[in-house]
């Protein structure tokens, strides 16, 4: 099934891996040039886990979780199936972010160095905990079979709305993590004294704020959303008793052109039957 | 005209406000009772203004902005003038914040800081750029009465999606500000030993949050959304040649009960028609 602007699409998802890509790398450079690379030994090594886990798994997994339904190449398989790739996502994100706050705990405790006073711990652990209720009510509400329809649908806005909101301030805390660490690591040249370390993660903050503006635009383009599973439903339906038996084309053709009006609209009417708004 | 879940809007929309004023009275306290007030002489009392400004101002006002066409009081009044309101909000939100940054660089000058060394300070004037560019934009777009329609529409998710970006953007920089703040002002008790103003400050960060969830909420509320012109101009039209001249309970009627549905119907079709996506 073809996708509305799906060129724009192809650039702004490239572009958001890209990015995503280009911030692991910048996040491995300045631990491991910089920082005396990672360990597990309560030290500073161990402390490094924490921006590498949380730009790897907490923003980037997080990232990729949120648009996994709009790629078209996935429209084929089952929303079940595609929920259980949106939740594994996530799952994998959430697990990344607790072993990035362990590693935090682990290297204050042996240094002795307060937990929980800044705001970035504030906010962290908050979004953290948040992330866990939305896991927890995600999976009760979409994976277990039994959950009505209605609650389902009525449910869908707060989902995607906290999904949203969540994914965007775990980007803010990271930049103020960003800022606090660069101020407490510099010394002798100073974070204002702007030596190369700054340099670096400054545009790493960047890096992080581009791809998550990128994630955003493209979870939030109505044309882009996966069809809801009727219209899915409808398109497999004629293919099967399709007398020429070419599937592809059969397939691209019902939402071009002439037929692109009343898909839409069937689209727009079906759009509360099932919780595809996400 | 009345509102879809008008209770629930009532609701966030006060918490919003509510959120919003503490937030001011706490950046009031802290620049007051902590920081030794505000002033105009190069010194940290210039400094201050900073975030007074940034809160009243880039983060109140600018959210202020962003929820004026929601509020169902104003759609009596015409389309033309909610956008002047909505301008000249984003307008004086942009001149808090200039004066903002003006403060911060004669505070840094006097004082021979360096400026613009940190990821607080590029995120912060790339955001106060962008924000310039979108006010610019939007007049010519919105304001400028021979902008093609096709022009107006089309524009207009990038409008909202930019507007709410950097909305996020501008509390996420803020965030960060108060990290640099507390790290560089606090010494002997230390950020991470808690003072009183550490704590402050912190719950400071947090009404921030809150404020701006609330209002992102309620921007992204579609039923919350003003109703396309078409809708309002024939409920006016109805409500002119009304024969019992009742205007409120006329106008009330025609959006409740059985009427609501069509009416839902009429502003879905008509919803490209004109701007109303704001």
């Amino acid at each position: 099934m073809a996708m509305e602007n799906f060129r724009q699409f192809a650039v702004a998802l490239s572009a958001a891996f890209a990015f995503g890509i280009v911030s692991i790398v910048f996040v491995g450079i300045w631990v491991n040039h910089y920082r005396g690379g990672v360990g597990w030994d309560g030290g500073p090594a161990e402390f490094n886990w924490h921006p590498v886990l949380i730009v790897s798994g907490f923003i980037f997994l997080q990232g990729l979780a949120i648009v996994v339904y709009r790629l078209p190449w996935t429209w084929q398989y089952s929303k079940l199936t595609m929920k259980f790739i949106h939740a594994g996502l996530h799952l994998l994100a959430f697990i990344f972010a607790v072993i990035a706050m362990v590693a935090v705990f682990d290297f204050h405790n042996a240094a002795k160095i307060p937990n929980m006073y800044s705001l970035h711990s504030w906010l962290g652990l908050t979004a953290l905990i948040l992330y866990c209720l939305q896991l927890v009510l995600g999976v009760g509400m979409y994976l277990i079979p039994f959950t009505p329809a209605s609650w389902r649908a009525a449910f869908m806005p707060l989902h995607v709305y906290s999904g949203l909101l969540l994914f965007g301030s775990v980007i803010a805390v990271a930049l103020m993590g960003i800022t606090e660490k660069l101020i407490f690591s510099l010394s002798n040249p100073k974070y204002k004294d702007s030596p190369p370390e700054a340099i670096l993660v400054n545009v790493l903050g960047i890096l992080l704020v581009v791809f998550g503006a990128l994630i955003l635009w493209i979870a939030t383009r109505r044309p882009w959303k996966r069809p809801s599973e009727q219209i899915l439903h409808t398109l497999h339906t004629n293919v099967g008793s399709d007398e020429s038996g070419k599937v592809g084309p059969a397939l691209s053709e019902l939402s071009d052109g002439a037929d692109a009006e009343p898909c839409e609209e069937v689209r727009r009417r079906s759009y509360r039957l099932d919780d595809q708004d996400n």
